[in-house]
């Protein structure tokens, strides 16, 4: 409730709070290194990110430097854990045990802190009562809407073909799932109630393509 | 060369690269729907955009709008596949061929435009030789430098256990190789004429919890 002092939520963006995550990846890898205060100005220079930004970011959710002497790296990374959620355990379903389904089942990341993968379901015969690694065994997508609420879902992960993705998308809203993280290549319409985020991997590709296009034409007229 | 003019490439920041990524996807709706311009405005208000940050990031590369009319929607769309350097074939090598770097091969836009995933790789004898779904035949990473180079790769994907990853990442950069995705949770040690993205997919739930613990705390309150 602290945080309703300084913005709405709905008016912080996406990238902002993926620098939060960025943020928290910096001081868990200082705190690790011994570093207990850390100016933003400090965090930029080790990290390449943008000092200004860092504070602009961090005064949505309130004052936490002290000026002229700069973070306490320990309670910064708390308030991070904090502002993110990430104290809370966070029950995680993955729909479609394909290879991708299947990978980020046992994903590094995808089962620490909070988070908890707690079945992973298809809709193949085939492939309903196998064991992945990791530990879990698939389930039938038919038992989708209990499995949900037995095991108190927050999360889902879809990784179906995208012309089933719709369809899974519709049951996990109506179950009650409260998040989604889509991977299907589908434009899913969603519902205004349960946050949807897209996740296009091609963007990274398309990242490096960028550097090589531009390095190349650096070095050749170099 | 022209980009040259403006800024240099270094002083692009990986989150305005990844925006040109998302304006590309807006640009190819918009023309999928038939719209021919548009302002910086209304692309920003249709997609939940920033008008002055597309302006801003744009104006890195040229000046592509007309003040009062806004965007040509297709010359603005091939603008952007030619900063991104989406014209040129891409020849991309996946290493690890477990669920993720199988998943990856296959993966819608790893295998579009211009992009080609010419190998998979794996160390594990059992499953070199093995076709992976998308057609291609597993290949052992033994094979690692003569395959960069008769198949001219620019862009390695490594999606090996974590305490593999340097030792894959130095044989790719030994062998050539330009551009480096890391899913890898390895901070691995870079070398400097080789531009390396690791990617985080953690970032993504941490961006959901966030969204489900001020969305709660909101509902709380009213």
């Amino acid at each position: 409730m602290a945080f309703k002092r300084y913005i709405p939520v709905e008016s912080i963006s996406e990238l902002t709070i993926n620098r939060l995550s960025v943020y928290l990846r910096c001081l868990q890898q200082l705190e690790h290194e011994g570093t207990t205060t850390i100016s933003s100005q400090e965090l930029a220079d080790r990290f390449h990110l943008n000092s200004a930004q860092i504070r602009k970011d961090l005064a949505y959710f309130g004052e936490f430097g002290i000026r002229g002497v700069g973070y306490n790296a320990a309670q910064l990374r708390e308030h991070l854990v904090n502002i993110l959620g990430l104290h809370e355990e966070r029950r995680v379903l993955v729909v479609g045990a394909g290879n991708l389904g299947t990978a980020l089942s046992h994903y590094s990341g995808f089962n620490t802190g909070g988070f908890r993968i707690v079945a992973i379901l298809d809709s193949d015969p085939r492939k309903v009562g196998k064991r992945v690694p990791g530990g879990l065994v698939v389930e039938s997508v038919s038992d989708l809407t209990r499995i949900v609420k037995e095991r108190k879902v927050h999360i889902a992960v879809i990784t179906v073909p995208s012309n089933s993705a719709q369809k899974v998308y519709d049951e996990l809203v109506e179950a009650g799932v409260q998040a989604v993280l889509n991977f299907a290549a589908a434009q899913l319409k969603g519902h205004p109630e349960v946050k949807l985020k897209n996740v296009d991997l091609k963007i990274h590709l398309e990242l490096l393509s960028f550097f090589l296009t531009h390095a190349s034409r650096l070095a050749s007229v170099t």
